[in-house]
């Protein structure tokens, strides 16, 4: 990994539900706005060089690198990893791990992903499980929220880390230096919550970090954006982006069938129509498409299956500005820092048995 | 408990907001409804009177017992167990012990109800630790979802209970004699989830129970209704929950600003107005009030805090239902069948050890 501006990425031009005739589209606005940039293109060629000839300045600056291999959308993790070598998505992680690309974007199959990163590119230390962090869009700019779904029974030791990852995250997104960082819980109160939450609560609040830790946020503070970072354990944290979702979807059921539930209203809503626009742009998944493995010797984004050119592209950006900020080598840092300063505090709490902070295993609580 | 049309309920006359001006006029409702009702009200006794001033028809079938001690709504459960005897909340609870009452509604806090509800009526044998089920507005009728915040840990075994217990109190709402069941998992595949929603599961696929078990549902697919009963992990339940206020309340905000994004908005949302009313009954919450703690030898409603004299009027209609189909028996009985079913499978386990269905602790998963 290098510093400074990012100039090459690759890209799995065959994820998604559209292939490379969003993918190469995509890489196309990117480039607009970063000029600078070159692309590795993986996935089959002819395909690939029928789109690029649509755009001759992307045709410039890409190198094309043929493979009849695919993921299946619906492939699962482990037949990835046994047949998924010299596969699109499986090169353009290779590229990352070679150093001939500073970052990867994919709109293929998560859990693919998910596995092809972590066997390719492998955890960083200290590091056992990486976390999947998605962009959950709020009244304002979007929060990161992690983990959703990629650890299940996340550990006191991984939610802390998640703290760190997450806040490394914004503040290559947002440019903040110091994130707000909150860690998803039953209640406000520090009674509140299972072993897990309470034990990473205590570390976060102790030890010293370069986040700014706001405690617990409830389930209605998301949207609310109240943090810019929200880490929660990711059996819960995938069941409450996919409530979200689901919420999102069915609202969206009972505007339709109210504004068609007589003649005025109607017509109020033909009158509305840019209001309705407005509404749709706001709620539009292309303005927070882009999730990240968290934890890995490397960048490899996430694109949702079903964006567009300009999703695509959104997704590309949060890869460009993960790559600028380092990300990885910040990582890398901080949990060695946060690691070493917890196992003075395990040593401390060992002479001191009485002390703060006891169990880290999984625990039952009746809160 | 007795069978057959409920004739007496208990009403904690001091909880919620707004105290006797909602629960009184709420009672009102409910007699209009049922007119062979009689009513214990809990509280304090001048403000009661008061409220039953206006209504004569209620005055004429209520008692009133006046008491001081009210449980405030920010008191700890903790709070509420140490100096809540006596107070408007526990004396409709124990109406109900007493057998004075068929079932009790509160709208006070919700943790110190749990705690009084389960230290004044007990759990029912096998049980452990009730569950808080509240209604889930969907596309089409609510749905039960369990627990949304009362067990955090949720075990395998607890889970199954849930599903019976949920399946009596949808029968007793929406009058299925065979609920079906889904469990809220990160994914709809076996291999999804962790330790305790595949033990799970596997009992209740393999239990012969008066349920129509489904199997595994999303968090997306809740407000779809693809169930009648949703089962899952408090943590997770009572975040999701939250996390499904939170957007509703987020997309609110959404379409307020486009509805005032420019004049022709503005005119065209003045015209739909009666479609934007049909939205807003759509997603009222009062449509859904009445959540209750499953698993106790006795009936106790919890109504939304902040509701109106509708609003509790619900939550007293569930109460009714629930006492009418004698719940408390149902869920006995069933509990008791479906834990002498389960020995019966861990003896054949422990027989033949490589049999199906095996460890029902806390464990780690890499889904």
């Amino acid at each position: 990994m290098t510093t400074g501006e990012p100039s090459v990425l690759a890209l799995d031009c065959m994820g998604g539900d559209h292939g490379p005739s969003v993918v190469v589209p995509g890489a196309a606005i990117a480039l607009s706005r970063h000029p600078g940039l070159m692309f590795e293109l993986y996935g089959n060629g002819p395909a690939i060089e029928q789109e690029l000839a649509r755009h001759p300045a992307l045709k410039a600056r890409s190198s094309v690198h043929h493979t009849d291999l695919t993921i299946a959308m619906d492939a699962k993790p482990s037949q990835a990893l046994r047949r998924g070598r010299g596969s699109s998505m499986w090169l353009a992680i290779e590229a990352v791990k070679k150093g001939q690309a500073q970052f990867a974007v994919s709109a293929g199959n998560t859990g693919a992903l998910m596995a092809l990163s972590l066997m390719i590119l492998r955890a960083i230390p200290g590091i056992d499980r990486p976390a999947l962090a998605g962009q959950w869009p709020t009244i304002s700019e979007p929060s990161i929220v992690l983990d959703v779904g990629a650890t299940i029974g996340t550990t006191a030791r991984e939610l802390s880390d998640f703290a760190l990852m997450g806040a490394a995250m914004a503040r290559a997104m947002f440019g903040i230096e110091r994130p707000t960082v909150g860690l998803l819980n039953v209640g406000t109160e520090e009674i509140k919550g299972n072993e897990e939450v309470k034990q990473a609560h205590a570390w976060l609040k102790q030890v010293d970090l370069d986040i700014d830790y706001r405690g617990f946020v409830e389930g209605d503070q998301i949207g609310q954006r109240v943090v810019d970072v929200v880490v929660v354990e990711g059996f819960a944290g995938n069941i409450a982006l996919k409530t979200a979702e689901g919420t999102a979807k069915q609202i969206a059921t009972y505007l339709k069938e109210a504004m068609t539930s007589s003649a005025l209203a109607k017509t109020g809503a033909l009158l509305a129509k840019g209001g309705f626009q407005v509404l749709k742009r706001r709620m539009d998944p292309r303005r927070v498409n882009g999730g990240t493995f968290l934890g890995l010797n490397g960048i490899v984004i996430k694109s949702h299956g079903g964006t567009d050119a300009e999703g695509f592209a959104s997704a590309i950006e949060v890869g460009y500005g993960m790559a600028r900020r380092d990300i990885v080598e910040q990582i890398k840092a901080g949990v060695a820092s946060f690691h070493s300063k917890l196992e003075q505090i395990t040593a401390a709490e060992q002479t001191a048995p009485t002390g703060a902070g006891a169990a880290t295993g999984q625990a039952r609580a009746s809160n």
